[in-house]
């Protein structure tokens, strides 16, 4: 009897942890410590293969697909800004997203250098590629945002 | 006979337009001509009371509502910005959105002036809404993405 009890209990518990984590991911909604990474990467690779560039709207992820769009919105002021997934990282635990120092700066995250966020999906890589009917005279390196290192102006 | 054929014709059109037509709202999808501007209106005041800050990715939308947050992508290149609409424009046939300078920089619209676009909306304005409990100590003018008038750095 006690065993039925608890088999029961152990169904349920999985059932449930089940449905909260398809919830979980299809709302793709997460919340944690956000930082930035700046001039010691600037020009170096990203993960996916650009050229990082701080003056742009990107991110790293660990797990995320690149080119996803994600709204970054700062819990202490609500500001938000939208990025597009193009690197891995952050690889410290507790931190969930790496913003561009653009990005940062966009959310008034630069003064304290972190800050907790929440992150939320608002565009999958699939939605680019169905727009490449648009542009079949480019080559691959003209489209999407492949960004270019040197500075960008300052309005 | 005629009339009866007539009115089942029109029924269908009535029918297949709805059709469409809730489509493309629930889509939110828009196609068409994307201008900008800047320097002339820095520090004027947008159509929902904030102060127009060319270096925020903001934009000008004749419907949609404020805080909206849209995906804009150059389909000549398809890079893409995302923006928040703060603002009400552009008033002239066979424009659909109005970039910041910031924005229409970042998807490569400045050298042209305009350029054909897709304007998505990926964020609607209760989401930040629901936020508000997270910070409930501060002021409204503390919140979301009042921009400051002074210049923004160049990084």
């Amino acid at each position: 009897m006690v065993l039925t009890i608890r088999f029961c209990l152990l169904f349920v518990f999985i059932v449930v942890a089940g449905v909260l984590n398809l919830f979980g991911q299809s709302s793709g909604l997460q919340k944690g410590l956000a930082t930035y990474y700046g001039d010691k990467f600037q020009g170096r690779k990203t993960a996916n293969g650009e050229l990082f560039c701080q003056t742009r709207l990107t991110a790293a992820h660990r797990t995320l697909p690149f080119n996803t769009w994600v709204k970054v919105t700062n819990l202490k002021n609500l500001r938000a800004v939208v990025v597009r997934i193009n690197d891995r990282g952050p690889f410290v635990r507790g931190r969930i997203i790496d913003l561009s120092k653009r990005a940062a700066f966009e959310i008034g995250l630069l003064q304290d250098g972190n800050a907790k966020v929440q992150v939320e999906v608002v565009d999958h890589p699939q939605a680019e590629e169905q727009l490449l009917k648009y542009a079949p005279a480019l080559a691959p390196h003209q489209l999407f945002r492949i960004p270019p290192v040197k500075a960008t102006p300052s309005f």
